[in-house]
């Protein structure tokens, strides 16, 4: 599979210690939160940029497919190396090099975990918001590879809005720098937000550089429960036209709140509500209190019940807390489940429920939705219950289906079919429902761009699995 | 210059009324706010998409060149036809498509004129932050295509974070569609982004979906006055450190306070004050106040004195009135004025305005600064007086050789040589003064994916004046 000699040149650049080759050494590098695993042939874990630009160098001149990895949270297998070959593990770039309160940056290293980057600037008084379910495992490196996102998008963007400047390696060996420490940069492409989401197919990120804010001084929370979806949204309305723009407003549906109170014993609304939503509103504290009114209003005029208001940081975290226990509370009902994090305009929410809806009923599956509602974000996760194990084939394709008319769906809304988890391998069959020909075949030159013999995580995002 | 049947072809396409050849006719499309002209060969006003299409597929069949024109306020050349060929005005294409409240969204065609955009969104409650100093005259479609900035952008961003889609044309013909209404969108490679600030090189934009915000209730603004450059630097710095985000920090210096003051009979500052900030801060009524407060005790302790708070419409109206009239003030004082837009660093800003103290004394011309201190974007403007006439070249030289010194010491503090204007041709001599060759390179094989036969925009952003 990789050509004779290959091995020796990867021990001479990285030293023997740092190559793994062994089938059990290296099948923990074959798979991500997805679960559906491919060995690499070779794991490499370089310990700088140079190593990693001679390795690069070496497996464009063999054709040696090489696919790297963070911390391996993705949802989509961008990390696995589905074409085998070499996988390179940054888990020894793992340092926060600098932090620079004056000019509000930080610069890292990818192996770096996004909740103690966020932990290190918050203790002087900085802020760096992007909050992926995954922040305590997953790496820096990957958030800005995935282009992650969270709650906190609603007010504060994605990961791309804190990308300031990469250090990458090229495919062919390359050491290039995007962007600047300079917050407005307009000197040739934008090659950094170019590079931001491109799933480890462009160039391997080395180092970053990350714009902050100042921490806002207080947060505010509350969560209110609805007797429909729609109610849900109009609340949402209603902030907006009183001009809140909360940090986050999360929507959990009733078949989640179901299975959150059958997991943990408690929920996020009284049994029987439709949906529930948690707004968080920050600020100064005077400026978190007065939002914090103007939320409990536009939730009571949509029909809100039980509106709960937590000032104190253990009633903030209690809400959070079951938020995020949301995941681990439907994969109790099914083991097997596929999470899929479409998007559609705001306003579309409703109609994107109603879609689901009627697919819960074609597939005779659960479908349970939770997400981002400020962003139009929702995570719609198709259930394979135990019960369906005897039937498996069947139940399979019938999630499927179910799958594909979602994305069909949210494309006919003028949304996206995925707006945090990226494309992969798993969804690349369904890029053409989003994108066309032309934009693909464009997509495709501007990967040649970058990788002109097509070995960086081959058979990622593009349908036909080829790139170039 | 242009092929024989050339221009029968594009009377075809756009109808005869809408193709300009003389010389007079023409003229006024071959300059911008650089004021270094070109005329082209021909103009074209397409009324269409399809147009425009089809207008690209024949230039590439007869490797013509193509230069798209917005409102042509842009100070580096970008819609200058240094090669000749044809010019695509967009002035028919000057709709407002859609406004969407609900969603916060607005899909305008390119030739709006941003000021008239911003406007209509706030007559229903919404807000589009970024404020080019030409507002009332660039359009959105040039703002998109060189990523244009202004005071808001501290808080807000650029006109990067506010683009959520665009429908573009590829020098090709190909009419292609990047990104979605979905404020969240990880789908293949973020091109939106990527045409973001390409100057009109890589495709022709014909429909803009932006983003848009609920709008602040309340602005308050506050000017003071300091005795250094430092003073009030430190002040920005109190401010953050109070975790104050303020929309615009501007910072004016003595030069062209004076300017100011000898052009308008007043100015932001007293009469030997070294520097001026404006600072406003927005949110709802309360938190502006309670900002305001903070802003003036960061001022005061920074040792700011005449620190005089505008709550008014009036009064705030009259403080941004001064400040746009900086540029006009400058040009009483010489009509030749090298526009340097560079950007550093925040906390860098000094370091900044020391390397123009010496560039002022060795270069014996009058440099006046002023810009947006939040992001370390200053406008530094190399001036050649009248009086320096007589032995223009030599002064020419001078200010020349400041601007390559001014470049060479922004790179040299990590920052960027253009934040705002762009690159054009006035500025690609200097690119590889901030970027490296393979950096270049690969930068031109991403042109290339977009335009194989280098027909769009020729000359521009690379130092050759060769893409491809």
């Amino acid at each position: 599979m990789i050509a004779t000699g290959f091995l020796e040149r990867v021990v001479d650049i990285v030293g023997g210690p740092f190559v793994l080759q062994d089938a059990a050494a290296v099948a923990p590098y074959g798979a991500d939160a997805l679960k559906q695993p491919h060995a690499p042939d070779l794991v490499a874990l370089p310990g700088s940029t140079q190593e990693i630009s001679s390795l690069a160098t070496l497996c464009d001149e063999l054709r040696v497919p090489m696919v790297v990895r963070g911390a391996g949270t993705g949802y989509t297998g961008g990390a696995v190396p589905i074409r085998g070959g070499i996988v390179l593990s940054l888990e020894r770039l793992n340092q926060i090099l600098e932090i620079d309160p004056v000019n509000l940056l930080a610069r890292v290293q990818p192996n770096v975990i996004t909740g103690q980057l966020q932990d290190a600037v918050e203790r002087v008084g900085l802020f760096y918001p992007p909050d992926p379910a995954s922040l305590q495992q997953s790496s820096i490196g990957g958030n800005v590879a995935e282009c992650a996102g969270g709650p906190r998008a609603f007010k504060y963007g994605t990961t791309k809005r804190y990308v300031l400047a990469l250090e990458a390696v090229l495919p062919t060996g390359e050491i290039v720098h995007t962007g600047s420490k300079a917050v407005k940069n307009v000197v040739g492409y934008d090659l950094t937000q170019l590079l931001v989401g491109s799933e480890g197919t462009l160039a391997i990120i080395t180092e970053i550089i990350l714009r902050l804010v100042p921490k806002p001084p207080a947060q505010r929370t509350v969560r209110a429960a609805f007797s429909s979806i729609e109610a849900a949204v109009t609340a949402v309305t209603n902030l907006i036209q009183l001009r809140v723009v909360p940090a986050a407003i999360e929507l959990v549906d009733q078949h989640s709140l179901d299975a959150l109170r059958a997991h943990s014993g408690t929920s996020l609304a009284p049994e029987g509500a439709a949906a529930a939503l948690i707004v968080e509103v920050d600020g100064s504290k005077k400026a978190a209190d007065e939002e914090l009114d103007l939320v409990d209003q536009a939730c009571r005029a949509a029909g809100g019940v039980d509106v709960q208001r937590a000032v104190t940081d253990a009633d903030r975290d209690a809400i959070w807390q079951l938020r995020r226990e949301l995941s681990p509370a439907l994969k109790r009902i099914a083991s097997i489940k596929l999470n899929n994090d479409v998007v559609v305009p705001r306003g579309r929410v409703p109609q994107l429920f109603e879609l689901v809806a009627r697919l819960r009923q074609e597939s005779r599956l659960p479908i349970a939705c939770f997400g981002h509602a400020g962003d139009g974000n929702i995570h719609v996760n198709i259930m394979v219950p135990e019960a369906e194990r005897a039937r498996l084939d069947d139940a399979m394709n019938r999630a499927r289906a179910a799958e594909r008319q979602l994305f069909e769906g949210v494309v006919a809304l003028e949304g996206s079919i995925s707006g945090e988890h990226g494309i992969g391998f798993t969804k690349a069959p369904y890029l053409g429902l989003e994108l066309s020909p032309s934009e693909i075949a464009l997509m495709k030159r501007v990967k040649a761009a970058f990788d002109p013999h097509g070995i960086l995580n081959p058979g990622k995002i593009f349908p036909d699995g080829q790139a170039g």
